[in-house]
């Protein structure tokens, strides 16, 4: 068994990185609160007696020897970064949760046959560069180092720029790190579990993402002069997008779902019709199909929307990631560890990305799901018990023990 | 007859402040580009002889003598702010027209009975402080001196703040300066004049203007594992309010414009689905009736929409100017010297709010309008030709000297 204020503690104190008034966290990828954060985990590693390696994305790896090196250690993590308005929990708990259990193992004398290896993932959240789970996604090889390092915020500065500037580019290999397998321990960030009074999610499956960038180009113009017919209004366009986006997921869910999180317009006046904005879609689905019917549909509606209101639109897939499909055999170790320690469990989809999907096209993986209140995330009120991170932590040091071996 | 190539000279070589590269002008009120042209035409005022004065909150006035100077002046001018994406024109052409109109008086030595004296109003474009049209408001008395100087902008400068930056608050007494009679040449920033090959509008009416300030408090929630039926979406909120408003101004119309042109997602994300916007509303009509029933529907939407999308939406209705009905012998005064000088010309409603609307409420005031190409305004592209703007100069020179008397 973890220890269980250990935990808690340590997601509490850690908070301070990045804290909100509100309660929750702003800890962007590769900003200032992060390197904070990258620290303090370097060295609560190193005091746990682990051996921390950086890739040249910023992706950390720390490594506690088993008895037999020459097999690739059991990996566990998650990421420290947050959302703008995030909470305590997305990412943090799977990272901490698996410090907790190398401390644990630590407390108990007790060595592995496998080796180990906690990450911290590089730019999970997707909020600050595009795509989410970036460094994971170059990892298994999604996409180049180059690429990955050349991609830009809002205020154009590069992944590259920001690794230098927190000093997190390190001079490990992207991708070199081997591992056996893969387990991560996250929050649900859906109201399932919660519903339903179970304690543990055993993630069989993980819904495909579609992101698109987009841009609408009407023509600025005087809001009292302009007849309603002689306009080209950007705003008023998009808002003909945003329901459309809705409509579509909405007809073809319950499996599906679709956001457009971000919209800028380029010059706002309150006494000038929008010419131009620039705007974000996000549309998933667990089934390959849906994802190509959501696509279809978002583009026939942007066909017929755009030229009879005038305005281009530019839409770009920026991102398409492939539904996940978890490796039956560590789904069945996740399973067996919650029920041999009692906790009621289930199956279950996963509506967020994770850097699990992206390392399971490489590696044999799993996830662990623990609810969260009201199944609210990406929101400073994000909320989890004590309990509930103490058993899920339970399970990933029994699932991680049953894989590598006592 | 005015010197059209001086006047045009003086458009195009003034446009370098704050002068875009698609060949328009950023010149938003008191930035440093509006000090830069301020200082310009003080210069230029002073050279032709005139007494320079700026009240406090930086309204300019340039008096020249007449032979009665028991009389208060005729006034001419218009303002050299400009929006974000603005022209050359806007604003521009009335108060360069009114130096120009002087500058030809000086060089054939006509002294008028009353004297005259041109005006830069501050904060005509109202876009980067609320309300437009701020200077002759205040003028006016509609808004106290204190109260202005108190406006916000986007970055939290207040009015007073932004006059001192540029060593604009003068020490002339808001509304000290009297007036016998006002008027304001522009361009139309409509199609009407071009459409139908006329020189001049003749102004007889202004639009009301309903100005509101809204914000939308929806949840942050994650845009993966959130279902569609759960979400209290802020962005899909804005988006009925935005399709409302233009529908509202469409049926009420034609005599009604509507417009959102400014909205924020608080901490915009692509995969977070939008929690909180700001956003504002323009609504216009000439009809004070169809006013009050904008305002109506808007609200009975609003008081739909957002119960049913579990969100809140505050709206406040921060600026109503009633229609305008220009001073019927001033507007006949247009009207003869348009005539007089073989131009054809028509009565017009102005669909933008003018500092002219604004003094009309306590000083007898008209308008002149000229053609802009293709009704183009509040745009880079926004254009007017050297001789409609000689057109305008010339009506403008030949009211003012009608009643001023020679
Ligand atoms: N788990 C999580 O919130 N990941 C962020 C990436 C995404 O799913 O949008
Ligand atoms: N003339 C003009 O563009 N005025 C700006 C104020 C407004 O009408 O919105």
């Amino acid at each position: 068994q973890i220890d269980s204020s250990r935990l808690w503690d340590t997601i509490v104190s850690t908070a301070q990185f990045g804290g909100t008034p509100k309660g929750g966290v702003k800890r962007l990828t590769l900003s200032v609160e992060d390197k904070q954060v990258r620290d303090w985990f370097r060295q609560a590693c190193e005091q746990a007696g682990l051996e921390v390696s950086i890739d040249s994305l910023g992706n950390m790896f720390a490594l506690r020897k088993g008895r037999d090196m020459s097999k690739p250690p059991i990996g566990l993590g998650s990421h420290l970064d947050t959302q703008p308005t995030g909470g305590k929990f997305d990412g943090i708990l799977g990272t901490l949760a698996a410090l907790e259990v190398i401390r644990t193992l630590n407390d108990a004398g007790i060595e592995t046959e496998l080796p180990l290896c906690i990450t911290n993932w590089t730019n999970e959240e997707g909020s600050r560069f595009a795509p989410a789970m970036m460094g994971s996604a170059a990892f298994v090889g999604d996409f180049t180092v180059e690429d990955v390092l050349s991609r830009k915020d809002a205020a154009g500065i590069s992944v590259a720029e920001a690794l230098d500037s927190i000093g997190y580019r390190g001079n490990k290999p992207v991708g070199a790190q081997p591992f056996t397998g893969f387990i991560e321990l996250h929050i649900e960030q859906g109201p399932i579990l919660e519903a339903e009074g179970k304690t543990i999610g055993v993630v069989d499956h993980g819904q495909g993402v579609l992101w698109y960038d987009g841009k609408i180009t009407g023509f600025e113009s005087h809001a009292g002069s302009t007849p309603m017919h002689l306009r080209r209004d950007a705003l008023a366009t998009l808002s003909e997008i945003v329901l459309a986006v809705e409509k579509i997921a909405t007809e073809l869910g319950p499996n599906a779902v679709g956001t457009v999180g971000e919209a800028v317009i380029a010059s706002p006046s309150r006494n000038v019709i929008p010419g131009e904005i620039a705007f974000t879609i996000d549309m998933r689905s667990a089934d390959a199909t849906i994802m190509d019917q959501l696509d279809q549909r978002l583009r026939a509606a942007v066909a017929e929307i755009a030229p009879r209101r005038k305005v281009e639109v530019a839409l770009d897939l920026v991102w398409r990631k492939e539904p996940t499909h978890f490796d039956p055999a560590l789904v069945g170790s996740v399973e067996s560890a919650a029920n041999a320690l009692g906790y009621q469990n289930r199956r279950i989809t996963s509506g967020a990305g994770h850097d699990a999907c992206n390392l399971n096209t490489r590696i044999p993986t799993a996830m662990i799901f623990v609810p969260c209140k009201d199944g609210i995330s990406h929101n400073e009120l994000e909320d989890a018990t004590q309990p509930d991170c103490a058993a899920g932590a339970n399970v990933l040091l029994h699932t991680v023990l049953s894989l590598a071996g006592v």
